[in-house]
């Protein structure tokens, strides 16, 4: 590889920033190298190790360009990097053993690889003339969204979603860098390294101290116990606004009656137990009220089918 | 906001729906909430919280946008809106003790924003020259894809697939309301009040009745003790056809004895635990014959990995 | 059906495939039925059953379509063909008991179902001019594609994904023959033929033969007991290499000391539990190490939400 155009091309001051292939390469072999050990972790056959492969390292792109509908799909643009992979995923399938004393080194290489796809997602957003946020957001999703959608082809909840050390928070704060340096005139080149710089330190230092993102914000056990109060003002008054719009509903549907008919009705139909999207939520957090640390029931809120 | 451009953009009798804005926000609002609750029942972070609540609002449209391929993509399409969200989605994450006591609010809000989820797929199918099916079809994805999407999400099969109070056939319903009306040169603003309102009057009403989607449908049922008979003359047709092909087959394969061979190899290979799109539905409903409301088991029909 | 120019579009030798319509038909209605099965064994509702049916039969070519960008979406091609299939999956709804006998024809259909989407799938990219790469992945993903996305909206590990007979490797081999011959300059119906029957055949004959995917390698295990001592010096080579960025990322973070604080906080923080992409794959194989056989434990890995 010859140094002296890459250098070149780094720093052109054009407003797109031309990431070297090399760069590039590095990141989608890194995914599908975390994706195909996520594989061979939930026993899955060589066919699925090359699609959590493909999909970890390509997922976040396709899911950046098909949003964005006419700008090409990186995905398709290189046939021998995708060949690169699948010989890849096979040396992952059946050395998977080596692997297993490589713990930081594959941590480490990911934090890169997240950076380098958050850079990949906010520039080619900025470079198609997207505004500040959708800039952000094109970072992120291109930089998590193979993970997530890695996680999801397997039935599981997606791990960035979870209460757990930053990722997606990093994958955000490097897109936030590199847009809010973009679109302050800096160079791409300084906005690149910054984005990367940022993604990985926010990603090292999470787990160096251990930072984690919660899933039962303190303000919100704070707020518990004045929330009954506020809870039922806020209820009275939400009691008021539908009493109006049911009555008004009722007129059409079956002439009046319907607030007290649903009332009566409640406690025999169990509202809270049936399934629906907004019904369900709405009813979830009274039932679990008594008891915060209660096990969630194996059954999942769902109803059992009749 | 000034009500005589919104009335005379309401009533002009264009071929073109003009949703006011309010309204757009009004049910992507409402979408991210539930979305919002949903993930903090899920105990998700606030990562999960902002995506479950941003695909929940989005992901239908998303979906009819990605399926269109060249109309544009209203995600994309209003940045602030996103903000908007994502604000909402930080106040749901941190203030969700709050919603605990607006079940009913949160119910009706949700039956309204899928009713206007309809609408907007329907209309934008129908600007877009689709014809009667497909413009049905966008109508329903837009109103009840999001949803879908974000149980998926998660790992669960989504709550519209399975026996539940209506909610997919809600959005159907009016959806179809909708084009019916539309095709008929009704004004589109007369379609869209009836979308909605038959949206909200099937899903009010489905709860209020108890009415349900059925998994076990009754017709099944009277027909079973018939079935065996029918199914087995069925069988005999299917047999043979099979047999003819087989044979055909068998000549290139390996030279006869197909059927045979397989008849005498199945009891051993235990064919109806095999593994496979095809054959394991196939499979399925013999296995499940002797006592129909058997529990499932616990794998799943999947088989042990090896 | 009038033969004659059915017999014309096959063999005129432009570089085009023309499918005839009534072969896709046969294709998209199997795999609704397959689809709709699947629905019935998970006890869906009639909503899960059209979406379950619609999705294996047209998940595939959404899947290849959306990567593709421009070249037209199959699904909203023929409203009509949709109306049939929703209508198949009522009947297949209704009566489910039918289906009970037909295990085989179930099988045999499906199979050459698959065999035509990876035709279809190859056939397109093909005359859309992508390469040879390109041509046999959106053959496999268009034959197995609508399956797998099947199962994942359920909350399922596809099945192809997983240790089974042939099917995803079935689509795969289909897709790269008639690449093989398209770009050999072969005539595409001739093609199209080696192609549903190389996809046949080794679908046949993986069932036949108990052929089965593996999701643990027997090269692993041989290699195991050499891994270790190849593992510790890629080890080494992995350490002197992260030594090296972490002492030059140090700088930067924290001035100096990263190693060897981070050697000393591992035991306590349990580095190898930490939730994280990147992480936990890596972390996995060792924890997994005493007992290679082990069940995988029931929380997955996960960490309890705090």
């Amino acid at each position: 590889m010859d140094a002296a155009p890459l250098i070149d091309s780094l720093f052109s001051d054009g407003r797109m920033l031309e990431i070297p292939w090399s760069i590039d390469y590095f990141s989608v072999l890194v995914g599908v190298l975390t994706g195909a050990l996520f594989a061979c972790d939930r026993r899955l056959d060589i066919v699925g190790t090359v699609a959590s492969g493909l999909l970890t390292a390509y997922g976040g792109g396709i899911t950046r360009d098909l949003l964005m509908q006419s700008h090409g799909v990186y995905f398709t643009s290189d046939p021998n990097l995708i060949l690169i992979c699948v010989a890849l995923c096979f040396f992952v399938f059946y050395f998977r053993g080596l692997f297993r004393h490589l713990e930081a080194t594959v941590f480490f290489a990911d934090a890169l690889s997240v950076g380098l796809f958050a850079l990949a997602g906010a520039s080619k957003a900025f470079e198609c003339g997207y505004g500040v946020v959708m800039t952000v957001i094109f970072g992120a999703i291109t930089s998590v969204g193979g993970g997530a959608l890695r996680d999801m082809s397997v039935g599981e909840t997606p791990g960035i979603f979870q209460s757990s050390n930053f990722y997606a928070v990093a994958g955000l704060g490097g897109s936030a860098a590199f847009t809010l340096l973009a679109f302050l005139q800096a160079p791409l080149v300084i906005a690149g390294i910054v984005c990367v710089f940022v993604v990985f330190s926010l990603r090292y230092w999470s787990v160096y101290f251990d930072w984690k993102t919660t899933s039962d914000p303190v303000l919100s056990q704070h707020l518990r116990s004045g929330a009954g109060k506020m809870g039922r003002s806020l209820k009275s008054v939400g009691q008021r606004a539908l009493r109006f719009v049911s009555s008004v509903v009722a007129v059409f549907l079956h002439a009046g009656g319907t607030e007290k008919a649903m009332k009566a009705q409640r406690p025999k139909l169990s509202w809270r137990q049936r399934k629906g999207r907004g019904w369900s939520q709405a009813g979830r957090p009274e039932r679990e009220a008594p008891s915060e640390e209660a096990p969630k029931p194996p059954d999942g809120g769902h109803e059992e089918p009749t």
